[in-house]
């Protein structure tokens, strides 16, 4: 932690923050400059975090040298975390992992039809929402636990991995029971109950970025899951909101390299929402892969017109197919696979 | 619902869009323009929002002309929403309320004190805080059902109504049996499940903005609320983020004439989280009253150095008094009063 | 000047960077953390800004200690600055300017007529645009040197100061020569050469800031002006873009109060641009009072549906004539006047 | 165009526009909807866009129906635009041109000695400024003039295209004497003088996409120049400004496909600018190329550590190298070539 001060801060003011280090096991490191007088603190930075050294007399800004994160950290643990998943399935190897299927469970034969299909392709995990977080309170909430169940049926049938989302810690349990992996969703990632929630469950998780976290917020939310025991998660870049309105949300593909390097955890991009047009999923999915994403998480239905949700970003089976072809070359040409 | 079709598109989509909106009982009506033609759909527009008419060929752009919000809209109700309180308190009048108080509490002492002093000041409502969602996991999380007993305990010995944070769908039973108005934050603006859960409780809420939530969005969460059967809702806008980090958040003061000309529901201003930062609170709660706002939400501690969260955008108790004289004055000179 | 180290950063590392600043004539203090080094710089920082410390093997994070700006800072005058116009006009004193006008001027009779009608109404300052920077090349490009006669024409007739974009370097002589302020529009607050130009200029400025330029940016912005030779300068915040799409822009109420804090110039409040619709500049003209502007600019055109620009924006005069009223006693209850 | 009318809009107001919109030469197409009645009109929607239709009384909203640019749209023209260029190299094909080289041009030496080697590992046009924008006055500026005669020397010497940034009206003879290329920089995108100046020139275009423009709004900046004549303009995504701070700018990689779509000129991908950050630049290359870009332009430098301007994002040639390789893999993945 390091404190700029005021040009007019008084010596009482330096002592008086330099005392309340003390008191907290901190030593002061106090550098007289010409136009300003810096405090840097040695010692236990976590202690002092927690002080509003802002209110202060005399401080003009604080600077937090230490990211707030640890468990997350790359420093905590060097090497890429790998999470492995049955049907022989792991994210964060060498294999980017494609995630695929429906924005909702609609139900047991179109999921059935489509999962054969992506599997067939080379996704290797479903996805299918049974609860929803829907804008308007009028639209279709998801088929609850009749969805989950046929999303484990289905799973096994085809032999692949599920996943779905939870949105209340009431629920927690309950997908837990159907489903291979929890997913929290960009609306619930500062859904501090709901991380501890989840934290505490043995599924490995996949955290969606907040379309307005930071990255660090991100890392931060992730943290909680950590924290609380549960260290198979995986991080799912969705696109930020911004000012542009052309596109549903903007694809942060930045965000895949700087997650990379500051955390273990493996990378998830999805471009359906990245991007929110059908049209324009393949080339965020594309740039996934060659900006060195993990895996993929993509919406495909059979008959998007008659989607129950997402239908404007979801893929067709066919265009799924191209998609996969590309990537599996992209992968190649950065020395992953897909 | 418009649809605009691409410069290229054929009789035949045409005809099948035409056909999906008939079979939902809409009647379209086909403009052909010189470069564009253009669909207009008469009739129930619900049935045909939940279509997603992007994916049909042919299709460019797809524009709504209704708002996707009913029950909280001025057409729905055109005068203004009045909420009453305990203690002769209402929300929505011409008498702008104020809400004062700590951010957390954080005992019985410190919080009568200043329950006194800001009930002195003119403040009707307390707020303290007793779940916090804390970007950390390992900064405080609020002293819980204890800390809910004390601001009950201190809001009837001094005759102040009380206002308390609710995270998660567990705690609303829990939360309205202590206090006067269940506050969901920030984060949780799209957590649906707890929408959902607040709005079958009998007790007043008052939603906060999400920091990146459109004002379409957030009168759509708002939505959820009445919709589940509490009408008692009020919003406050408590600044948005931007790219801007002069500040913690961009004070939207224009929100509030929006959301005042859209909804019927009053419109509290926070601006302890809107500007971040002690120095700049007074310049944007005189900026809240001035553009029309029913409430303010303060943060206000006797010693914020010890504060145990968000003391950098506490008032100490002198500035608040300052502040409610000039408050006063600006109230009168709108035609309010404070 | 503070440069975190990498946990992992060696002494060589550490000793080539402090070589590095030895040479630029700056003392280094090396505070040995426990999970990191840090070096604080003292001495000249600007000499040590334009080095891409970044890049120095070993470095995580560069923060800077001073604001870069230091002509336009409180530190380097404390006192307000007051700018002085003709017929005893002041900006930056204890009354709040209002400038007022159409959009574009559009011919000698409509501006004679509004200017009469705005200053009866308490504006000292008439705005009319004559060079119009347009989203579109087939949109109205203003009339060019004809709407500067007429502009000052009016304004000598009436009795009112002037004020009007430049927007070309080679045009700063010209629009100096006819008007009283030159005014440099949001899109050209980083065009670096027409600062540089209007810098040399003897005519006071007002510098919008741009839709997605930072404070600190803005201020680097005058600060380019006051280098150049040109102390006059007022600054305008005109609304920044953000992710809201209700208003065309938002207003950043918060700016005004930061501003001054940061700098000894005046400051405008534009709603106009700050909210885009005659239906919010009130609300957002009011904020601006309350908060502490110097000045508010305000676009007034007796038949908006006519206007040959930005018409959605502009206040009848009837509407600015209550807009006035409103403003002159918010500025009494701040301790200001109108 | 199209108007959404209020719910309570009268007929004397329904009649008032279209009676406007007739003398325009438009037909209206009303109809009158459950809750609202939508006018459509027909003819020269050009005609009435620059009518403010949001302040005839009655009027909810407006909306367009045609985009507003025609020359750089892909309905104006539907085959990719090549622009040719000395040395064999063309902007627009299936080739993916690369320009690389210092951010700014510093001597001769240096210049020749990077661009022997950028050119040596695929590059063909190389970048160099000596008019520089910079935030602060106190910063380096360019070379001027001498940084062009250096940078047209080197050209000729390796035999290489050469593109550098022009700045000011007063500018554009001169730099376009001595480059291949004219780039109008981020900051610059929405200076109109500017734009129509370079759009009288012959020289091709290099029009970088302001850091808050949105993609229509820099097709319109593009539209200056198609319109005054110049159709030799390459498009540039440089990375946007969001809340996001881990990076300079956040590449919007979403922008490639959606102005690929839109437009028929080229667009380059700048990763340099797009990161900030050397670190990442080679992630956002890569994601370029595999999103569909027609061109890369990185900063390359010897010795970032002594560079005037931009060493944080400059790659070494080392990791030029490398780059090059995957990024002619990648290319050969997605069809194309480097």
């Amino acid at each position: 932690m390091i404190v700029i001060l005021r040009s007019d801060a008084t010596e009482a003011q330096i002592q008086h923050i330099v005392n309340r280090a003390t008191k907290l096991g901190l030593k002061s490191n106090i550098s007289r400059g010409v136009e300003r007088t810096v405090i840097g603190f040695i010692g236990p930075e976590d202690a002092l975090r927690v002080i509003p050294l802002e209110v202060f007399p005399g401080v003009e800004q604080v600077m937090q040298v230490l990211a707030p994160y640890r468990l997350v950290s790359r420093e905590f643990k060097k090497q890429d975390t790998v999470i492995k998943l049955p049907y022989h399935t792991a994210v964060g190897g060498k294999k980017i992992v494609v995630m695929a299927g429906p924005c909702s469970v609609e139900g047991y034969d179109s999921l059935l039809s489509i999962a054969k299909k992506v599997k067939g392709l080379g996704a290797t995990i479903l996805r299918g929402g049974a609860f929803k977080p829907r804008t308007s309170p009028y639209d279709f909430q998801g088929l609850g636990e009749e969805g989950l169940q046929i999303l484990q049926r289905v799973g096994k049938e085809v032999g692949i991995c599920t996943i779905s989302e939870v949105m209340d810690t009431r629920q927690v349990e309950l997908v837990a029971r159907y489903v291979d992996i929890l997913q929290i969703g960009a609306r619930n990632v500062q859904n501090f109950s709901l991380l501890k929630e989840v934290g505490t469950s043995k599924k490995p998780v996949m955290l969606k970025r907040g379309m307005s976290a930071t990255i660090k917020e991100w890392l931060m939310s992730a943290e909680y899951l950590l924290a609380n025991g549960n260290f198979e998660v995986m991080l799912c870049e969705r696109g930020i909101r911004t000012f542009e309105t052309a596109t549903r949300n903007t694809l942060d593909i930045n965000a895949v390299a700087v997650a990379r390097r500051l955390s273990h955890l493996p990378v998830i991009v999805d471009p359906s929402h990245g991007t929110g047009s059908w049209e324009y999923v393949a080339a965020g999915a594309r740039a996934g892969v060659a900006a060195g994403c993990d895996g993929l998480m993509i919406e495909v239905h059979e008959n998007p017109e008659e989607a129950l949700s997402d239908g404007a970003q979801s893929l067709m089976p066919d265009k799924f197919e191209e998609l996969m072809t590309v990537c599996k070359r992209i992968a190649q040409a950065v020395g992953r696979e897909v």
